[in-house]
Formats: structure tokens, sequence, C-alpha cells
């Protein structure tokens, strides 16, 4: 038998041509987006000052599987996919497991991670439609790095409210989104009345990624043709993150390999969404049963802490309600976490899925997290983003049980970006300087304050 | 006609298995490194107690063409290589160009450039003697990076003298040479004593590569059982480095094709010596002629303005004498200037094709260096290391000649890093607040001051 590569690339034909969507195999759908106003589910009209047309319909649309990229998407997608799966041979003996560990790697363009995947879709829309700009949010970086690289590929103006926790400690990812040309404002920020208000409360506030999504919303709906545009959480994105699962699974298929366990990190969920979504596909159809895993950081454990309720997507409460797991859209992540995944949401298919029990999760403290990082980048000369050792941490303790039990589980997880502008978290880890921080429940409590939707809304 | 995809991958059973060395066809070998006590030409033993015994026979020996990668190596080369080549289609559109662009892109592992080429082999081969450690300096970063990488894979202590100026600009490139558990000091420093009259010397200096390389060989050969290690200008390093030329001849050739430019950055010549290594071959055969083009900064002009004459290696004059191209051993390159390819010589191999009139030159201010490399970012989706940006400053250039006379010519070029470590450097071209550097006669002759080996040794 022919020993696997080290990394198994597919060609370039075998980029998907259209995009999963999983919402089309659940037989209990997510529950419907609702107008705050009427209490009614959101429709096509309400959304279209907010998004590009062609996204809205992705994001209504429950029951069409399959969705064709377009050709100006897939020639975005031909300059950095197919991206690599690679077997982390070196990981597998650093851990002396008989486990078979896989990972789909999505840092491999400049943006740094996965999120390029959406970013190129909805920047790709925004032109087709003629759009005069976006306006989005970015937390750790990733986001806004992709969505400004994306508008600088298909010539969209963008302004990026980036949350000021991030903006102050990594000015050289404000400096990679401007080289793109992208506009950044770091929020909460006296441009917006959201900003406004939310800086006369807590005048001191670093920030959060709640607050950014109110800023942004607010600048595309009154900016004459802009819209808005985010990274994750949404339908549309789980939808265009599917390319990531779709290449991994035809990578594995080429080898004959199908995961027993599938990992991913989960902030809003959008590499998660995508890794998973063929495989989701199997299981909802009943044709295998892997288990799959969100991994979360214990300073913001929306889905093994969080309630499954409606609840708004932003701090500044103007966005739909959602149902979806959530800390409450007061929270507001410990500035003492270093990476993202720092969002009081989950996406609501995810949240969906989870509940449903077709999902599992587990939260980890970020110091066992780095530990995991820096052993994985001595073994595989890739230094993950500290969202994407979230899912390392994890693949790691299955393996570490396969060692122990002595079984050859075959892992799959999704490298889902570099952590190249994230030095300053790994030097924190290097000297010790770095903290854990558990929120308590009264803590969780209060980000549910003041949110009279979630008592109005909230489900069994 | 099938449509040449944009990234042509090898399988890894087409990683080279050998590497390749130009010096076995060139009819003219470079001249020999001489000991400076003696004016006698180095011996192996001169040279046992600074390089790995393997390392010395692939210095010294310029006549077999092809030598085995040793298993190790091959272990660490599957986890990050074959390297793709990518067709630069956006690249091309952007500029309305008949030319075919095409470039190998080194940057795809976590040190973020080819230098690791040559680090896995140095550190393997360490680690195959037995040695206790090695010690190394570094510039910009990229080698101190890669070094401690394939340390930290090969499990060996290394100590970095990484140059004041860069040092303190980037606490980052800091950071990540440390993550993989290398020591990292500030040159010139205290530690040795040809740091110490130095600094002695010139207090405020920022230090320089040569500065550093003295450190590092000090530190070697004063420690049991270390060594020392370089990453460009040696004869062993362009051997490593052969791997980027011969896959990416491999990849060419599978889709039919054969450049007629090919450009790489040059520093002290490693990755230039890398990508051009087969086709060189080809034409010191005779069988071909493609034109050949280093491209070095204008703050830093070793080929295009230095002298072809026997120098020392180091600032401290504590190397061999070796006939290159050079600025003399006490030039010290502006600190305005903001990427690598900092050092006052140039590879003898490089230097003598160069001189034999196999080669070309041009060198380039780092605005208009800054200027190619945003450019390219938002087209290719790669932010490229500003070392790199030389190559396709000159590759955009070659490409506008060719819209102008409407030739159709294939360029090839070598993209030997990613920028994520050099995000100030485009800080301040943004701002607008960098600026060009050309060394007048003047200061470029001060790098020959107190060197009489260069007048007793100085050549046609």
């Amino acid at each position: 038998m022919t020993k696997i590569p080290y990394r198994i690339y597919l060609n370039e034909k075998q980029i998907p041509d259209a995009w999963y969507s999983m919402r089309a195999a659940m037989k209990e759908k997510p529950d419907p987006m609702l107008n705050p106003a009427t209490e009614e589910p959101v429709k096509a009209e309400d959304l279209t000052p907010v998004f590009a047309e062609k996204l809205v319909m992705q994001e209504l649309d429950g029951e069409t599987a399959y969705f064709d990229i377009p050709g100006g998407v897939m020639d975005l997608y031909r300059v950095y996919r197919p991206s690599p799966l690679i077997r982390a041979y070196n990981l597998e003996k650093a851990l002396d497991t008989p486990a078979k560990i896989y990972f789909k790697f999505e840092g491999g363009n400049t943006s740094g991670s996965h999120k390029l995947n959406s970013a190129a879709a909805q920047a790709y829309y925004a032109k087709e439609q003629g759009l005069s700009g976006l306006a989005t949010e970015t937390g750790a970086g990733q986001w806004g790095t992709a969505l400004a690289e994306a508008c600088a590929y298909f010539g969209i103006p963008l302004t990026v409210y980036m949350v000021k926790a991030s903006y102050e400690q990594k000015p050289y990812r404000k400096s990679i989104i401007e080289s793109f040309g992208a506009k950044v404002i770091a929020s909460p920020s006296s441009t917006t009345i959201g900003g406004r208000k939310i800086l006369a409360e807590n005048p001191g506030t670093t920030g959060s990624l709640g607050c950014a999504i109110s800023e942004a919303v607010e600048k595309a709906v009154t900016t004459e043709g802009f819209r808005y545009s985010l990274g994750s959480v949404l339908n549309q994105v789980l939808l265009h993150q599917s390319v990531i699962g779709l290449e991994a699974k035809a990578a594995m298929d080429s080898i004959g390999e199908y995961p027993d366990v599938i990992i991913g990190c989960a902030g809003g969920g959008s590499n998660l969404g995508g890794i998973i979504a063929p495989y989701m596909r199997d299981k909802l159809l009943g044709r295998s049963a892997p288990r799959i895993i969100a991994v979360e950081p214990a300073s913001c454990p929306s889905l093994t802490r969080g309630k499954y309720a409606y609840d708004f997507c932003d701090t500044g409460k103007t966005t739909p309600l959602a149902r979806m797991y959530t800390l409450g859209s007061g929270f507001i992540p410990s500035p003492d976490h270093a990476g993202g995944l720092r969002y009081h949401g989950m996406s609501p298919i995810l949240s969906k899925l989870y509940h449903d029990g077709f999902m599992e999760a587990v939260a980890y403290e970020q110091t066992k997290v780095f530990e995991a990082a820096v052993l994985f980048s001595k073994a595989e000369t890739i230094l993950p983003a500290p969202e994407s050792s979230h899912a390392i941490r994890a693949a790691m303790d299955e393996a570490i049980k396969c060692k122990e039990s002595g079984e050859s589980k075959t892992i799959l997880f999704c490298l889902s970006g570099t952590g190249y502008f994230d030095m300053k978290a790994y030097e924190a880890y290097q000297n010790r300087t770095m903290t854990d921080y558990v929120p308590s429940d009264a803590e969780l409590n209060d980000g549910f304050e003041g949110i009279p939707a979630l008592a109005d809304f909230a489900c069994a």
C-alpha cells in the first residue's frame, strides 16, 4: 500500500463549482430571524437595505442544497485554492498516537485565514449589484483583512470598524487592511450614533464584536449605495465556507479516508460550518455518524454555557433577532482573551444542530490552547492562529485518548488560519504572563441584562 | 489547448531527491576561499571547527553535480514541499501585458521564506554529527526563524545573533524565533569579544549582518560541540536552495514552458542561486540562453556597484576571505533600508557567474519596490516580503517592456517569502514616510577602509 503523502492537493478543476447548504438536509430547520419591531420572520425586503440582493436570497433560502459559485468568485478562488489537506504525521509522532490526524489548511493566502472564502463572494456580489461600498467589522482582524483583500480585487471601497482592543494591540493588522486600500476605524467610535452611545455609557471600553457590528450596520444603512458585510454567524457565510468541507471531503475520498471525528474552532461558526458541511449532510441523511466537535474558548463559551434563545446579533440591538446559543448581546469578553472567537452568539444553523444533538461542544482555557499551538508549530512548520489552535487542542486530546484506548481513529480538523499577527499573544504565553479567564455565572448573566427580546422570545 | 492552471503543484514524489550544484557545470570555477593567515586556499580541516563535517564537504566540492538529499531532510521537506508554481494571471491582467509571468512561491511555511530549505539541511547534519548546538545570525529575521524551526524539529539548541536594527524594529520576529525555543541576542552584543569591540568603536550602531556573523562565528568556535550556520552566501546554501529551481523546472516542464527571463532578488544570493540552478546548468552547457537577472537594493548594491575582490565575509574579519562582489566588509547599510538584502558581499558562485557574463544585475530604490509589492498583493493574494518584492519589481518591468514591444515572453521569478513581519515597512510606505537612500561613491569607499586583504588579494 502506498503511503499517504503529507500534503494532498486537489487540482484546480476539483475546486467545487457549487456551495453546499446544510440546511437543505435538516429535517428541522433553524428558526427564522425575526424583525424585532414586528416579531415576524424577516422578509427579503427587510434585509435588502443591509445586504446585497443575492446574499439576501442565500440567507433566506433554507431549501436549496447547492448554489452555483459565480465565475467571478471562481476566478479569485483559483488564485489561492484548492487549499491543501495535510496528514499531520509529525504531530502523530510527537503524540505517539495510533490516531490518523488530518487537517485542512486554510491559512495559505494573504489574509491568513479561511475568511477569504466568504469575503470573495460578498465582495463579488457587491460588485455585481453595482454597490458603491461595503462596511464591516473585524475583531482579531482576520475578517477585515480578508474582506479588504477581496474588495481590493473587485474594486469595492470598504470601511472596517475594528474592535478597539485589537486596533490597539495589533497595529500591523490595521496596516495590512489599509495596505489593501480599506479605511479602518477603531470601535466604538464617535463616527456613529451607536458608537457614541456605547462610549457615553462605558468610556473606557475596549469594544466588542457586537459593538463593531452595530457601527458597521449603521454606516452601511446610512451611506448611499453601501451595504453591510459580516464574516461569520450568517447562513450565507456558512454556505460560502462549505468550499472548505467539499474540498476536504474530495481529498479524503481520494485517499480512501472517512473521518471518525471532525473538529473546528467556533466563534460565530464560519470555519466549523465549512469543514463539516458535507459530512453533516451524510449524518443528517443517516449515511454516517461521525462525531462533530465545536471548540470554543472558556472565556466566551456560547455553546457550552450560553442560552438557546432569540437574541440580537449586535450590542446596539439594531439587527434582527436570531435564535442561537448566546451569552447575551451585552456580553463583552475579557480583554485578557488573546484570540478571536469573541462573539456573544453562534451561527443559528450550528446552534440548531447542536441543540438537536448532531454536534458536541467543548471549551478550553487559552494557556492550554497555546501549549497545543507551540507543539503543533514545531511539528508541522505552520504557526497556527490562536483561534485555530482551539481545534488543534481538541484534536490532540482526541488523539491522546486514542493512545490510551489503542484505537486508530481518523481525525479531521480545520486549521483555519495562521498566527503571524498574533505574536504578542505568543510572547505572553512564552513569558508566562498569559492568564486564563473563565467568567462566573454572575458575569455571564450580565450579558443578558436589558434585553427584553430574550425574555419575550426565549424558547425551551 | 487546456488553460494552464493558476497553481501548478507537483506531487510529493516529485520533490527532488538530490540537490544540484551549478559549480559542476562551470568551466571556470569560482576562486577558492583563502585562509587570511596563510593566504592559502582553505582546507577541510580549517572549516570543520566552524561547520558540520558533511557541510564542509559540500562547501569545498566543486566537481560533484548531484548530492543525495538525506532521508531526514526529505522528511522535513515533505511537510512543506513541493511549493507551488503560480501563474500570475491577475498580475498580467493588471499590467495588461502579453508576457506570461510565473513565480515559484517559497513563503508557504511558518518561517515564511525559502530559508527553511537550507536550515533543514544544516540542522539535520548537526543532529547527525551529534553536535550540541548551533549559532547563527539573522538580519531581517527570515533565516533566524527558519533555522529555529529546523532546530526545533531536529532537537538542536540554537543561539541567534539578531542585527540590532531588526531586533528593535521587529519584536515579533524575535518572538517567533523564541517560540521555536531558540535564544535571541541583539547584535552587536557584549557577549562576544567581537561584539564588544564593535560597540566600543561605534556605540550607537544598529548593527549589520557582517557584525552579527562575527559574533555567531565566535560563539560557535568558542562553545564546546557548537558549530556555525549561515543562511546565504555559502556554496552549501546555494546547493540546498537548488531544490527551488529543480521543482520550478519540473513544474514548468510539465506545462511545456521554458522561461526567457529568470529573476530573483539577491542579498547573499540564496534564493536567486536556488531558482536559477537547473536553468544556469542549461546555459553553462550551451543548451539554452535564458536571461538571468539578480535584483538588489540601491542602498546595498554589491553586484552593481561593488568590487570583485577577495574580502572577509564578516565585519570582524574573522572568516576566510572569499572572492566576491563586495562593498567592503566595513560597509553598513542605511538603517532606513527596510528589508533584508543588507549583506556587503555576494555568493562567490553568483559573483563569478556575473563576472563571466552569465547573469545580469539591476538595483532598485525601495519605494519602487514597495509600489510593486502593494500592486502584487492586491492582484495575487500574497503579501510579499520586501526582499522578494525586488524580484517582483523587476518582473513587472520586464512584463511592461513586453507590452511596449508586443513580445509574449515567459518570465519566471522566485517569490522567496511573505511580508507578515514587515508591516512597519508597509506602513511607512503607505504613510509616505519611507525614504530612498542611495549611498554616494565616497560612502561606498568607506566600506573598504582598513581591509588590507582587499588590496593584497584584489584581482582584475
